[in-house]
């Protein structure tokens, strides 16, 4: 195991020592350098999006000053769920290594195997999503089409 | 439009005066009050996880002290992407209704689609997911199995 996984894994220990989420934790790093470190919170912080990728990817994009972690690598103890997944990709960050599957963290009661499965349509959503159109939506869009402010991410 | 989804609105047209991220507010109602309200962050905080749907669950759930928001609803101006969706999904949330579609904002440049494709095999995935097995992995999430402050969410 390499030095970034190994303080991933030492993350993923703290977080466990002091209760505040699941056994996971992650590295971020830029140029052989560690740019940010976390582990999961969602106990501590009761934030359903405190992952460990999604608070380190937090804290480096805060670090960095940027929301694109283009030359920034991701050492995380554990497969990342369709969550993390997607912050991966809008963090565009270079590559990602993990441990332990998603298979093994479903066997201790992790088990995101539900979501994904609905994102495949392998299962029917258990969360009603309704679309319900009006004319505004459009309107709303173009506001921010012709606002000078605006930015692509 | 519902009030809360007028509230979304406003939201996001708040986010589009300032500057402060794409053009996406949410609201989270509870036995119908408003608990919470936000939009896309992504410029002004560089968070890439910022979106909507993304901070108005962070603020619902400090305010409501629980990383599980059953009897809850989200309003949000437009179609949760894979992220929020996950994120919606470990929230627990009760309903999501969406105005504008995921079509309509990628007309204007937001397109989460590649990320869709990616996670339904339609395309190949364009970052690196390199699982590199240790021995380690286990013992780690049988150390969290034994932990006297191991919780479930």
């Amino acid at each position: 195991m390499n030095s970034f996984m190994a303080l991933a894994f030492q993350e993923a220990q703290e977080g466990i020592d002091q209760g505040e989420g699941g056994p996971f934790g992650a590295v971020i790093v830029k140029d052989g350098e560690v740019v940010a470190s976390g582990h999961n919170e969602v106990l501590k912080t009761n934030d359903p999006t405190a992952h460990a990728e999604m608070v380190t990817i937090r804290k480096a994009s805060a670090k960095l000053k940027a929301f694109h972690l283009q030359g920034c690598t991701l050492y995380v103890t554990g497969e990342p769920c369709p969550m993390c997944f997607s912050a991966i990709h809008w963090a565009h960050l270079d590559a990602v290594y993990y441990v332990t599957t998603k298979r093994e963290a479903a066997a201790i009661g992790f088990d995101d195997t539900l979501i994904t499965e609905i994102i495949l349509g392998k299962q029917r959503d258990t969360i009603p999503f309704v679309h319900t159109p009006h004319t505004e939506g459009q309107k709303l869009l173009n506001r921010w089409r012709s606002s000078l402010k605006h930015k692509l991410y």
